[in-house]
């Protein structure tokens, strides 16, 4: 019995995130989600208390992705800047296909029409790139110029703001390229001897170690 | 009665921001626009058909602060790079300040929630930077390496995620601060000869020739 609510828990919690995704929080009822899902109203309530806790759960389950993916990126071997390029692409390409992260995106974004407290983002992906800078600084490969904690708050400005804009612009279908490119920028202010077509390269042609 | 329905329909528009802006468009009514501007709700009716028009007008008046801030920009004299910087200055303090360009950022990421179609944004920002840095290449102080339609993309990107941030974590109030540190991260990329703290100094110390 206890895993099958837990199943069901996690497919109401899918279905509720693919209406908050398309419809945003106030376009997305609790009869909604019971009609795309087949369960009653009575049903999604037994496992979430309202539709507040709901978008609650899908940030809450939004955030919860990351911090095993992070540990697992700083634990690894290999240059940190090479790593903080490839976690990057692959925390992209979960916001581009996981519609619970897309809906966890989108509901914090509306956070003021939710009457719930929601966590607060951005700041664990700050204290992640510092570590990273100051692993590539030992490892001898980060600009001199190059002050960790204030490089981490404009790479953690840009990421987020290509989602924003890639969304908006082309619905993320080039989300990719366009973050190709955002490195080609960022790299040539980052690397102590700038090559960033070369380490970009070395990135998408290594293990896909960092998936999750 | 024309320039009292101009002066009324404006007052409105800034009561009902505050409101967006603090509330969100779910959490505003008319009721609560009502009681704010102490004006009847036929009299905001009358000016706005419904809370859809009024938040559109909003988004709308918001869009409309810039193009002539950004050809004043492209029209005057001087280094094009210094030009850039400048503009984000002033578009980051009417950000922090401007209560309707604050409310037509927060119902622009609420759209969802919104029944009328919203306008787009960003274009004219990576167009207006775009034309600066070619500006900027033309007078040779572009690096080589910098393709100016990539990298106004990766400056759009950082600037409007820099606010999303600032808001999110610390209510804007160090927005300048954050800005001059994302600018030491983006001119080491951007500029041929690298000096950001130097020219940060001189458009610190340039005329407000940018205010609006």
């Amino acid at each position: 019995m206890q895993v099958r609510a837990t199943a069901t828990r996690r497919f109401l919690l899918e279905t509720a995130a693919r209406l908050f995704d398309e419809r945003g929080y106030a376009g997305t009822s609790i009869s909604d989600i019971s009609a795309l899902s087949g369960r009653t109203s009575g049903a999604i309530y037994f496992h979430f208390a309202s539709k507040e806790k709901l978008a609650l759960a899908v940030v809450e389950e939004h955030f919860a992705t990351w911090p095993a993916l992070v540990a697992r990126v700083r634990a690894a071997d290999g240059p940190a800047l090479e790593k903080l390029v490839a976690l990057s692409f692959t925390v992209a390409r979960s916001f581009r296909d996981d519609v619970v992260v897309r809906a966890g995106s989108r509901l914090w974004m509306e956070r003021k029409a939710i009457d719930e407290q929601l966590p607060t983002p951005f700041v664990g992906w700050i204290e992640a790139v510092t570590a990273l800078l100051g692993e590539a600084r030992e490892q001898g490969t980060l600009a001199d110029s190059v002050v960790p904690e204030k490089a981490a708050l404009g790479i953690v400005y840009a990421f987020f703001g290509l989602h924003t804009v890639s969304d908006a612009l082309e619905g993320r279908d080039h989300i990719e390229d366009r973050l190709h490119d955002l490195w080609l920028l960022l790299l040539a202010a980052l690397q102590a001897d700038p090559d960033p077509e070369a380490l970009l390269g070395r990135v998408h042609a290594g293990p896909a170690l960092l998936s999750r």
